[in-house]
């Protein structure tokens, strides 16, 4: 066998780790063995995950946490967090916390709307186009009845179909524009299947009308699929509280709140800050996202195009203090689901869903908002007092104390040690040496 | 114990799980058997992973799956890849074994510069300002150098700072604005932890000159950190091939290659679809991500700001066909590491690091940017030939099929059903029941 290779998919889970071995690993047989400790004893259950993915050789453990004390529309929740970088779970409780005992999150829908297009180019009159448009729309609707069905049943379904004439902007190009909203699904397949019957329909339905003078050659249809730009799809979260109280968190600080409020407007005017604000707020939304099986670089691509959509990229979040009110607030974009896909196909994620209450995918979006502001605050908190990395080597000399599976009297030598050193593996490791081969 | 709850974090992982099904789960006990069924054996590799993040319970399980046959400037590669997203990892390497025989990927790394600001409002004369930081300026290098010392030796380090005037912006607003490289490591702990020395500096250096009339209170530092907005962390991948052999890849097809071509350029008209576009090369760059331990959120909000940066969002691949050749490229920032973080602690990702040749974080940004082109490649063969839909619900429909246990003939069965109808849980669910309850 060589580094090339045709058929990998076909081969056994042990042959590709065996044409790995030999090809990529120097038949390095401890890899081999650390690939396969990470295979779960139940086969049935691992036979689940192996199929999530295609040439899948094992399961990529990432820590499935809780950040309890989420008061969120007078509910409490202990939400579900997903993620590798460690210090992000803590932030978001440590927040929850406070704000818990400050009135909690409040959310509300903005709206819903989830788009899709069909892309294609016309050569032909364009009055041509609008005419026969009109003349199909109903069909866009009646061809897709077997589709839409079940969705308008469970409160979804299309809202409006549209041409758009874009020739201004591409020679020849328009789209169908249609609007969805898909209840509790994702609604990615709903929506794609409607599209590609949209295509269908606008190639095929020429001869069902007298006058019309079109046939296929006048068009190109290039694609038909869903939009993950859905600034439509808007989830508004909200805390407040008395500008004291939250001075109060802090009260080596001068002026907390103000502080907080400056490194806001600081992320409006400031690509280079905002950017970098937003991915904090990522930070907490993605945790919740993958440990409730949504696909999170559809949220992340539609929330940073959302946060640039005035030409400028700015923050998602806002801050103002008005008559001794602080006001914090985040506006983003979360097309997501609570069925279908993943969801009812990972049992943890599964298991996340029961611990959040089986959720709406209304409901959701308002909590994964509320954990984004939370981690926003928490990043915020960290910046404009004692700066961030003070907690993060924390987190991060534990891990590493971890690693060299230290005991306690250890990790307090190096604990002291590190107070006001940086933090590096090579320099816990020489530590720990010195520690063990000297008595220190 | 109720929903509110002090000192979750300091509970066992036994006791946080007992709490929450008290609490959320309606004491149901399989629940607790799910979350514990994905615990390891091995006590001291658990351990580990619970480190990971505060608040642990269990572990979440992504596929670690492998792309082959990625020839990336001359070397052929097996990717590892991670997401929960079917169909990923077949697309890319569906697209690698085309390109494989067609020259390869070839990238190139634009710059790796990096960057981090102080940010701070300074309340008096700009010019006392300029001249204070001028004589400051050696300073903020000779008090970093512990930091730096070692980041020197490998290459890396400071490469300039500035002082920017924002005041036009807001009100009293500066920046000390500092570029880095940092070698083979994310470097994020290394450029806080300068920026938080810059930070001191500038606050603490007043009376080392003769003539300077500022003081603490001419300064309110508001943080000092790294931004994830790294336009100058780019990697430009190209791929190129005769306009012919791409259009004879699809012979059903008139004109695949133009096709390409027309979707790119809607890509660049429309954010609507630009923004989906560029969320399909991030399924591939993500996946490499997750897999060699770099943090996603960081490359998406640095992406996806990189998109918007003309003031309005682009498609960040880019295809033209001169001269009978089709050339195809994807300029994208990529910051992230190969050691340190992550990197040394998580198993897997070492194996995936090894598994890669042991990359240096140049290679490991060509390595992303051409999966990520892979990808986008996948993506657009499919919407331009027989839609996303079709290959996307032969993946969902396996996915189902074996969460119901089919048997062979049960899953032949419901292939040839769902031939052309839309694939559901509850559609598979009553087509299995069908099967077993009635001999169909």
């Amino acid at each position: 066998m060589s580094k090339k290779i045709s058929g990998f998919s076909k081969l056994s889970k042990k042959d590709k780790i065996d044409w790995i071995h030999e090809n990529f690993l120097d038949k390095d047989f401890s890899s081999a063995k650390i690939i396969k400790q990470y295979w779960h004893n139940n086969k049935k259950l691992q036979r689940i995950h192996d199929e999530f993915s295609e040439n899948s050789i094992s399961n990529y453990y990432l820590p499935f946490a809780i950040a309890p004390n989420f008061l969120i529309n007078d509910k409490i929740y202990a939400v579900p967090m997903t993620i590798e970088e460690s210090s992000v779970v803590a932030a978001a409780a440590k927040s929850a916390k406070f704000w818990m005992n400050n009135g909690g999150f409040r959310y509300k829908i903005v709206d819903d709307e989830k788009s899709g297009q069909v892309h294609f180019f016309f050569n032909g009159d364009k009055k041509d186009l609008s005419n026969y448009f009109r003349k199909i729309k109903p069909l866009f609707f009646s061809n897709t009845e077997k589709i839409t069905d079940k969705m308008n049943k469970r409160g979804g379904g299309i809202k409006e179909i549209k041409l758009i004439d874009k020739t201004k902007e591409l020679n020849n190009y328009y789209q169908i524009f249609a609007t969805f909203t898909t209840a509790d699904a994702m609604g990615a397949n709903f929506i794609n299947t409607c599209l590609e019957k949209f295509a269908e329909t606008l190639t095929n339905s020429f001869k069902l009308f007298k006058n019309i003078k079109l046939s296929k050659d006048n068009f190109d249809i290039n694609m038909s699929i869903l939009s993950n730009y859905v600034p439509k799809c808007l989830v508004e979260v909200e805390v407040q509280c008395e500008k004291k109280s939250l001075d109060e968190l802090e009260p080596s600080i001068k002026n907390f709140s103000s502080r907080i409020v400056n490194a806001i407007k600081i992320a409006n005017n400031d690509t280079y800050r905002a950017v970098t604000h937003n991915k904090g707020i990522m930070n907490g939304i993605d945790a919740v996202a993958i440990a409730t099986g949504n696909d999170f670089r559809a949220i992340e691509a539609g929330a940073h195009a959302y946060a640039s959509n005035s030409g400028k990229y700015k923050s998602l979040s806002n801050a103002i203090i008005k008559d001794g009110v602080f006001k914090y607030s985040l506006k983003v974009p979360i097309a997501i689901g609570t069925v279908g896909g993943v969801t009812n196909l990972h049992p943890l994620v599964k298991i996340a869903h029961n611990i959040l209450g089986k959720p709406s995918s209304k409901e959701l979006m308002g909590i994964m908002g509320s954990v984004g502001l939370a981690q926003n605050f928490g990043a915020l908190r960290s910046l404009v007092t004692t700066g961030i990395q003070k907690g993060h080597m924390k987190m991060h000399l534990s891990n590493l104390l971890n690693k060299f599976d230290t005991s306690k009297s250890e990790r307090k030598i190096a604990i002291e040690y590190f107070k006001n050193k940086i933090i590096t593996y090579s320099g816990v490791e020489k530590l720990i040496n010195k520690i063990r081969g000297n008595g220190f």
